[in-house]
């Protein structure tokens, strides 16, 4: 009984400490969107032709989340945006505490959309709210046509599905009419798009959506 | 201090549940592989492969790790080997506990190879012993050349790496003498082979390993 007291006091707290990462954004007015994928399903490079094509009209930061490297940091402040690293010491998600220690390191008075990158994996950063608004997750072709009915709990709050690296279609097996309606089953109203980080392909929708997001913002 | 107590009692008992499972596995004289690797690398792929082409001399047993469905299993089974499946109903990795319960459905006086199929995860899985004998990870071109020193718990522990999906390396950006040298880096003896499941390149290295390991198991 103690290990279950534990664990319901922990997950409080992170509940306590998601609300406390919202207040703060919701005062200074900033959509926040929690990316979440399989390794290498290109959360990163998503980010980066994102900020290439947004980054003049819209003032973006992000925060990485990472096991143990900075790579992915150090690829993002290339770009010249605020960025800060969360390095998780071998943890498998982010949580709301970890978020709120790292949000000090931002002028959040400069910011006009916040990504938080999660740490590669389909199964344990579903259960963690860090006070986001929206969540998106990458699913890349190659992965398979089936990580949605796989790895269900996590596509069940995703808001946006984005299918990436579209451009290897034509070299993999791929049913994209059953892999959308395996997410649709799983949830009715989630937003579907078909991207390719690499040729461009289908960004423009997701550059449409962000936009939308920080004018609905800023009235 | 309760919350460390409860921790380490729990791995005590699945270190010793581990121990138990090699016990009955060299009773047997059954090799054991606990494949491991993210979603969508071609795990179960690579079992089907590996049944087809050595099925009919070595008789090989699978038990899939899952979170929710029974897909792989379903896919396994066509090929008339023995297969159990674990749902971990949510859970990000197997344990020894799990492995050792799902024992009980394998007349293991006909087999002579046997594979456990880890849940679809490059973090979680990396700390828990199930009693196997070697640790075999996939990583998939199209996951990136970054993967081994992004994850490095996981490959601290690998005996055999196997770089999949290399068909693909025309269509996507991956430096294989990167991704070797950050893999020997971390293990200098790790064993490397570069494979396609759906061409078949490189994969006779790899039946030619579990032939050796088969082999030698019966002498």
């Amino acid at each position: 009984m103690t290990k279950i007291k534990i664990f319901s006091n922990i997950m409080k707290s992170d509940e306590d400490m998601a609300d406390k990462n919202r207040q703060l954004f919701e005062q200074f007015h900033i959509p926040v969107i929690n990316i979440m994928s399989s390794p290498g399903s290109g959360k990163t490079s998503l980010l980066e032709k994102t900020i290439m094509a947004l980054g003049e009209k819209i003032r973006i930061a992000v925060l990485e989340g990472d096991l143990q490297t900075d790579r992915d940091a150090q690829r993002i402040s290339k770009l010249n945006v605020q960025v800060a690293q969360i390095n998780t010491d071998g943890a498998c998600h982010l949580d709301a505490n970890m978020v709120n220690k790292a949000l000090s390191a931002f002028d959040f008075n400069k910011v006009d959309l916040f990504f938080i990158e999660n740490v590669g994996n389909l199964v344990c950063p579903a259960g963690f709210d860090l006070g986001e608004n929206w969540r998106v997750n990458l699913v890349s072709v190659p992965e398979g046509d089936d990580k949605v009915i796989k790895y269900p709990v996590i596509f069940r709050k995703c808001d946006v599905l984005l299918l990436n690296k579209i451009d290897l279609l034509p070299y993999v097996q791929f049913d994209r009419e059953r892999f959308k309606k395996e997410a649709w089953d799983i949830r009715p109203d989630m937003k579907i798009m078909e991207i390719s980080c690499l040729t461009g392909e289908g960004l423009s929708d997701w550059f449409a959506w962000l936009k939308k997001l920080v004018s609905k913002n800023n009235i």
